[in-house]
């Protein structure tokens, strides 16, 4: 069953939010990279005491599913993206289809007032291999 | 310090998106009823396994604050409303001064790129008084 994860909102200008939610709201950022596959940044945030997540969503202006305020998504764990998204989209549109990203296997619909909803599922981490000790150096 | 404690969204159903975010996302309906002083209703709603809060925001349509989609406000929560809400407004400017609703005083402020944000200081309720077992049929 999906679990809300965090949300996501717009921003203009990444520095300007994170010294904001930071400074003056006092959250901790936990996180700041770039996504290769929007060319934009993300920043996640949260406050001490409280496990609400804040994500901060950075896109440069070409950026078709890019917007300068408001929601960008509500982003919800699965555990099994195909079977969610399959379930999902029987009795509504599917937006964009289940893919790689990172260590993330991402779909998303829209709920319905058109609000993006992401689904998310972790990937398992390849098992390491038992090191020997003769190849640990290589 | 503030506590970044939900998120709300516009919906223009509320029926319809509590039958989405509950039916189809697994979410449990926390609590729902009618916010006098904006003529509209919210829903709380929350995922098993998880500790987000999504609150849907339903408001008239001849509301001032009002919208179909997207981002309602992202909601801290604070010890001393109008402490935080001197603090935050040095900087920046405040949109709607403290005011009670039902057991909470709230303020609003914009983040930097205009998006809404609530800030809820709890209110003590009053202590009861002792009941003497004379007066408690009345």
């Amino acid at each position: 069953m999906p679990r809300f994860f965090y949300t996501g909102i717009h921003v203009s200008d990444l520095d300007r939010s994170i010294d904001f939610y930071t400074k003056e709201l006092g959250m901790k950022l936990l996180f700041r990279g770039p996504i290769e596959e929007t060319g934009g940044a993300v920043a996640w945030l949260r406050s001490k005491r409280s496990k609400q997540l804040l994500e901060l969503n950075w896109y440069p202006s070409d950026y078709k599913y890019g917007g300068k305020s408001g929601l960008d998504h509500l982003a919800f764990e699965v555990d099994d993206l195909d079977e969610s998204y399959t379930t999902l989209t029987k009795s509504r549109k599917g937006e964009i289809e289940p893919f790689l990203e990172g260590s993330w296997k991402l779909g998303y619909i829209t709920d319905p007032d058109g609000n993006w909803i992401e689904l998310g599922q972790r990937l398992k981490r390849q098992p390491k291999k038992k090191r020997k000790s003769s190849t640990l150096l290589s």
